[in-house]
């Protein structure tokens, strides 16, 4: 008997008859012989609902409310969720964050997991129930209800499979898995069985945002094993775990884009100490989220850096450089640019593979496609192209790696 | 400066519009001097929203799930609360039944408040601010979220104003206050400055339906001093409160009527114990309320029973009275009268004055109303009437007693 921990989202509950299919799952997988935890978000649509109620009462809503308000949603799903389970025969029990013993820290609506104490639920699972657990909220030490952000459910998920040592716990998405590259844009995309922890944080920093980050390097932290697969199917899905011997033998894992890419140019940084620091707190000051930074000394001493950024960003970031760029020299100059994409290799065999950047550049040159900033990590390399071109990046580089095939 | 406790129901915080209205009076109320907790309901509608998704997934929906379920209506409209306070400038803090301490005993979606402990809002006071409080909830002593039934916002305000010892409880309602009798009916129908617990009592229980009986009992008990008044306008209301020797210089305080009702009577019951008790078994299995119970001895030794009931549970009594007939004698039958509609004359001053039954009695043939049922409680006369004739029943007693002049 497996105790399994499954995370369902806002589009799975995202109505009466989607909850009661996922109630059937989990009598499926209860009927196997397993105990199962299901994380579950709010009703899709609910959540945002709610922000408009608070949005419409106050230009800016305190948080704390924010917390006590947003928490009800998915009060409200499991609560629903456990009736449909009770409905076809399975012994189903609802728990809240605070129930689930889940205790937070940080700010309102800004909650990070501080620790679970999973009595209640041992309780319940010795007891024979399904439980049906809040996701995306929990406790602070004082009291005070408190959500955990964007993804937070996921988050959820995989700190009640830690607490509760599950032998592995499922997010159940509307994507199968984790693909070498969007199935939308290269054909042969394969689905992978097996990813690592570096891997999955490499892919979701670059495109393939099947979770946020933080939900990845907790599981990573505590070595929890999660599946991302659909709630749709029945199909196995990734298994995302520590890295492996056979799983370095493959170079690269997969390919990732993010279109609607903006650079941002800044050049006659005078080349002394602070300066990057006072660029960057301008763009953190105006909540700008800057992804690569590309800094080169250019003639007679002056730096230029360049970073790139979701086109959505890019007024807020002019309006943002403008006054802070004329303090820093009467030379500085503002150079943006839209319309780019980012291309993303990753894999953990990088590592001890060398000429992987060449392999890439190369098949991009061959394609015809010109590269405009390169920036590297450990296990990824990632580059800027035009945005029109960046499909056939994609098929370019794919194919060079023959990410097609499943490796022998 | 009074600590003022004020209880807003659905209808008050039913848009958003009118939860900015209620923010208001709130400030107001602050800005005299006052601090303030508000317990409000859940939006108007909400929780009628919520039952109908359980109803849908489940034909007899878990107790335990629904409270989980209905109590983030009110959780809602807290934080809801709170935050349109926030914006028009007054510190303002929302507190679930659990923060607010409130605990509670009894089964799933009919709690009882137990106690509370009101440890944190005498915090929040203590800060300057004004505290908005979940209505109709709390939490059990193992942890279970916990719905208090009918009118549990009510006893919620009653509860927290009795625990923090507040000046008074407001009630706010769509209605001005308690009258003499239903001003819809009877044009010069006074509302009364002052009311006992005992008057209260009676009158909620013969269709002056301001408030649930359990809410007045709990007053009573400790001894909390309430006003009902209307949540649209200024005016002072009703003040509930003990009685003391100014009040019993009146004899009547006011008529009430109740329409809709059905009559019940079983002919030949053996006059042997227990019959009774087998008969209104039948009837609380069947989940019939009854009020009036007027039993005699008829010829022979058989006894015969009526009771009165709302219309609407005739056909569920008829249908639960049935096989109980047969059992109890071959020569029971079973005679029902719809149409028929209750009179209630309430007045503590009636206890130390004689023959107030014989002027109701008068004044109704006078009238040309006859009389069918009667029953008598120390505080209270109680007659049935045919339903059409109800109107003018009322009319006929109110003037009896000269109820639209004040007392002097």
């Amino acid at each position: 008997m497996a105790l399994i921990v499954q995370k369902y989202g806002g589009t799975s509950v995202g109505s009466l008859d989607r909850i009661r299919n996922v109630a059937q799952r989990i009598k499926s997988l209860r009927e196997e012989g397993n105990q199962v935890v299901a994380v579950v978000s709010a009703m899709g649509g609910v959540t945002d609902k709610l922000i408009g109620m608070a949005k419409d009462l106050s230009s800016s809503p305190s948080e704390r409310e924010m917390d006590v308000l947003l928490s009800t949603g998915e009060q409200q799903s499991i609560a629903l969720v456990a009736m449909a389970l009770d409905e076809i025969g399975v012994d189903a029990v609802s728990v809240t964050g605070r129930q689930a013993g889940i205790v937070t820290t940080g700010s309102h609506t800004r909650g990070k997991i501080d620790s679970i104490d999973p009595k209640m639920m041992e309780g319940y699972l010795a007891e024979g129930k399904v439980i049906i657990c809040a996701g995306f909220q929990g406790v602070r030490v004082d009291g005070m209800i408190h959500t955990l952000g964007r993804g937070g459910s996921d988050l959820t998920a995989i700190a009640v499979a830690s607490a509760l040592k599950a032998e592995i716990c499922q997010i159940l998405t509307d994507v199968d898995g984790v693909y070498t590259s969007d199935p939308r844009v290269v054909k042969d995309a394969r689905k992978l069985p097996e990813v690592s922890y570096d891997e999955m944080l490499e892919m979701a920093s670059s495109g393939t945002k099947v979770m946020q980050s933080r939900s990845v390097e907790f599981a990573k932290k505590y070595g929890v094993v999660f599946e991302v697969r659909s709630s749709l199917n029945n199909n196995p899905g990734t298994i995302v775990t520590e890295e492996h011997d056979q799983m370095e033998s493959v170079v690269i894992r997969g390919v990732s884009i993010e279109r609607s890419q903006a650079r941002v140019t800044i050049t006659g940084i005078p080349d002394e100490p602070g300066m990057s620091a006072t660029i960057l707190m301008c763009l953190a000051d105006a909540e700008v989220n800057i992804d690569m930074i590309v800094s080169n000394i250019a003639y007679d001493g002056l730096a230029r850096h360049s970073f790139t950024m979701h086109s959505a960003d890019l007024g807020r970031a002019q309006a943002a450089l403008k006054p802070c760029i004329n303090e820093l020299s009467s030379d500085s100059e503002l150079i943006t640019e839209a319309g780019i994409a980012k291309l993303s290799c990753v894999g953990i065999g990088m590592r001890s593979h060398v000429g992987v950047a060449a392999k890439m550049f190369q098949a991009l040159g061959d394609a015809g496609i010109n590269i405009g900033m390169i920036t590297t990590s450990e296990i990824k390399v990632a580059v800027t192209v035009e945005e029109h071109q960046i499909e056939d990046a994609a098929r370019a580089v794919h194919a060079v790696f023959g990410l097609d095939k499943a490796p022998v």
